[in-house]
Parts: C-alpha cells; structure tokens; sequence
C-alpha cells in the first residue's frame, strides 16, 4: 500500500503547499494592472474580486488538474489552468450566495461578497471572475500548445455552463419547491458540484497530453470523486458542529431539502460512499504507483472531518 | 460615393438579412439538446436565456464582426463566432436589467428576464449566456483553425471582463455617487459599450485572418464607432419619445448621471460625432470598396433615429 496511496501527513504537505503556488498565481492574475486588451480595472471591483478569490479554501479542484496533469509527460506548469478552473469555483460561490439565490451572509469565516460590497459588486465580481478563468486559459503562456488551450476552454466551459455548473445550481433551486427523487438528486450533484470536480481531472490529463482512453479514465475517477464529494458532505451536515465548519450546518435537512442521505438512509449512503471510493481507485490502476497522490486524495475527500 | 459607401436601403436588406442568419445559429445553440461535456439542460434557464437572445434586435455587433471578417479571404462561416459575440452582448442586459443594477422592468418591448422569471433565474441565465458564448467560440465548427479561436477568446474575455465591459458597468454605478468628469465618462464608455464594439470589428479581422496592420485598422474603426455609437445614444435620449424606443427615455438626465452631451453641450457633442464617423472611415481607407458596407454602418450608427 505505500507506494500507491501516499502517507497521509505528505499529502496534507503537498496539498498545503499546493494552495501557495496557486495563491500566487491568482494574486498574480487579480493584480491591478491592466492586462493587454484591457483599458482599465476599476480597484473597487478587484478588491471585490480578490475578496471572493484569495486567502481561502484548499484549493481541491486546481489541485486535482495538477495532480491529473503530473500523471503524464509535460514540461507546462499547469498552474495557470488550474487557477482558471478556481475561478470559475469562486464565481459560483459568490453568486450563490447572492441574496437572491442561497441568501449566505458569511463563507470561510468572511463576510461574502454582498455583504462586504454590495449585490451589484457581488454580480459584477462574479461575472468577471467567471470571464477572467476564460481569459487566463487562453493565455499563451498558460500551455503552449493552442489545440490544448481551446480544449481546455470548450470542456470547462460545458462542465460550467448550463448543462453543468450553472444548470445544477437551477435544479438545486428548483428542489426547493419540487422535491426530487433519488436520480434527479444524483443528476443535480452531478451537475452543481461534480462537473467541475470531472472536469479537473479529465481537463488535467488533456492539459498533460494524455491518450483519449487515460482521459476518459481521468474523467471517471473525477466524477465517483465528486459523487463521493457530495456524498461526504451531506453526512457531514448530519453531525457536524457548526463552529468547526464556519458556515451554518443542518441548514439542507432545516430547508427540507432532499439530500442522497435523506433519500438512501444514513447506512446506505455510507455504503455507496465506500463504492464510490472504490470506483474512484479503479479508475486509476493504469497509472499504477504514479497515481499515489491520487489515490490518498479520494480518501481524503471521502472523510470529510476536516 | 455609390461604390465607397454602400446604398442605405441596400445596406437595410442586408443588415436585416444578417439578424435572420444570427437568428437560426442562436436558435440552434439555445436548443435543449444536450451537448458533448454537458449532463443536462434545464428547461426553466433554457427558456429564459431564450427569453433573453432571441427574437430581439438589429444585431449589430455579430454584423460587425461577420463584415469585419468578410473584408479577408476566409472560407470559414463567421456566424458563430458573432454569435458568440452576440450571446456576451445578451447576458450583459440581462445581469444590467437586474434589480441591484439598473432595475428594469421592460427591454425591447418584453418583460426584462427577472420580470418574466425571476431573480435567481435571471442571474443563472446571465452565467450561462457568458459561459455557452466561450463554449461556442472554442468549437471546432466555428473555425477550423485552433490558434484563430483561441485568439477569439482571449480577446472576448478582455473586451468583457473586469477591463472591459464589466469594468465600465462598474464605473457607471460608482458614477451614480461620484459625478465623473469628460476624460472618466470617455474611459466608462469605451469600456462598457465600446469594448465589445470595438472586439466586433478586431475580431471579425483575426477571423478572416487579417495581418496585424489590418487589425489594428478595425480595432480603431471599431473603438471610432463605439464611441460613435455612445455620443449617438445621448443625443438620442435628449430628445427620443419614450413609445418610439420602447424603453424609459430621458432617465439618464433625470438620475442626474453626466452623460457626455451633458458635459460638453449638444453643439459641441454633434461636432465630436462628426469627427469620429470620419475617423472610423479613415481607418478603412485601406480596404477600398470592399469597406463600402462597414462605411454605411458608421453613419447608421451615428444617425440613431430608429
């Protein structure tokens, strides 16, 4: 087992210092100075902007892009495409919490970005958040390869949009007054979370050079990861304290909302929580010994106690 | 004149012709079949990003960009790519309309997509109308060269981000508590309506494949008749009869925002609307007869009685 699932305390190193090299470039790409094509960034909207994106959070899903990316033989550094998909991340969550939407008032301990600025700034910030993932994976010193580049961008910007991301945050909304049964629950996790979560893997390994069957494995240990993402999360709501987390807890099963773990029972969900783990490793056997990272990184998404 | 300048009921025929064509490749991309990367499209966004980008319009920014492109011998299909263009165009209304920004209720004639929906909808369809207009311009079918769309991109996310038009919707809400001055107003302006404008005609070049002199022409006729288009618009408003428009005229003045003709006085403002239609036909002075459409858009533009 030691050489393909890595030692714990090592992965909470790489990971941690991952998050710095990724805070770097996004302090970087949120700097003030005007980029070319640009005329000017109004400084009240970066602040809004860097408010939302710096200073926070594990960095899980450019994490994962670099982790998939590093399976494969690339001199690129794929930071930069990796801090573009975080973007698209903190877009989503600034918006989603707008009061219109999710109606959060605190994330990660800060006040959010409505709350900070106002909701204007908060959709603005979020609008060009989103755009500005779009403008750093086109960049030429983001991969030097221009086919890679506008793959990259076509599948992040279909796990993003309406018929991912953005279309899962609907039928998220739309739960609210039509309950959904178990599939339309897995199909809305599938979509509002996990189509980001596939595409950091399945996107690493184009942004790597992968043959399409190692991308497709990719894409599949993404998406049993991010089913096992959801899953973990709302067992974890079940019991988690509400200090330790900074976020209101028990708010899904307050609002009545139908979570898997609500539909399946607690024992069953913890079940398929293990198959999905399961599934997730499967799917990276090719890679044998290389792919140690991650495989500790779906047991550690699947434990979700931190 | 006759074969510099083109005839302007010839000139109506075919910008009417073009909105037909940018019509039926929206109809097509706003479809709610389930494209390659996408798990679901929800029928509720799907109708209000419809409610939004169809039906509506002269359309003038993708006709830009395909008679930009059309000066160059390319066998490639602009259509997409404007309308791509076009789709940025129309989430920027739908997040402007919204309640925490300009708050309208009517646009073209319709209820605004909050109006129709609601909030939360509004805003989800705003992000997937920015999202699907990358997504768009990264396929394959748009153009078949990978450099050329990822140069696309790259531009359009400048043009529409934080230093561009998302940018310049900023300084217009910061301008409601701090009156700017002429030189401010120019710099919101070229941001909020002429960034796009001005991508239309530079990227309509580097579609064609224009060499870099070229496009440098376009940009500066396109920046000529955004301004062009903006000066236009506040004469417009002096004036306009609020059931010709279809929309709340004369609210500018009454919200007490400078706008330029305000701050240089209408003589003054119609002589600088002179000036720039002359400066957007300096720059296609090198394209001889084959600019004769885009010289009979810049005086559209700038005789906005319709």
């Amino acid at each position: 087992m030691s050489d393909l699932i890595l030692d714990e305390a090592r992965f909470l190193e790489v990971l941690s210092e991952s998050a710095q090299q990724f805070e770097a470039v996004l302090e970087d790409g949120l700097s003030n100075s005007v980029q070319p094509g640009e005329i000017a960034r109004p400084g009240r909207l970066m602040d809004a902007m860097r408010h939302s994106a710096l200073g926070g959070g594990k960095r899980l899903r450019p994490f994962l892009f670099a982790q998939s990316a590093a399976l494969f033989s690339t001199d690129a550094d794929p930071a930069a495409a990796a801090c573009a998909l975080e973007l698209i991340h903190c877009y989503s969550l600034v918006h989603d919490d707008l009061p219109a939407m999710d109606d959060d008032k605190m994330r990660r301990g800060k006040p959010t970005v409505h709350i900070a600025y106002d909701e204007a700034t908060a959709i603005l910030a979020g609008d060009s958040l989103l755009t500005l993932a779009f403008d750093l994976m086109a960049r030429e010193t983001t991969h030097p390869d221009a086919a890679i580049r506008i793959e990259l961008v076509r599948l992040l910007a279909a796990a993003s949009g309406v018929g991912g991301m953005a279309g899962g945050q609907m039928f998220d909304l739309m739960a609210e007054t039509q309950t959904p049964d178990q599939a339309q629950v897995q199909r809305l996790q599938a979509m509002k979370t996990g189509a980001l979560l596939r595409f950091a893997c399945e996107g690493g390994a184009v942004f790597g050079g992968a043959n399409p069957s190692q991308t497709l494995a990719l894409k599949r240990y993404g998406e049993a990861l991010g089913a096992a993402f959801q899953l973990a999360d709302d067992l974890l709501d079940l019991t988690a304290d509400e200090a330790v987390m900074g976020k209101a807890t028990g708010k899904d099963a307050e609002a009545g909302k139908g979570t898997l773990v609500n539909l399946m029972g607690e024992k069953a969900a913890r079940e398929e929580l293990d198959r999905l783990v399961g599934e997730a490793m499967a799917c990276l056997a090719p890679f044998a010994d290389k792919a140690a990272v991650l495989r500790r990184t779906a047991l550690f998404v699947a434990s979700r106690d931190h």
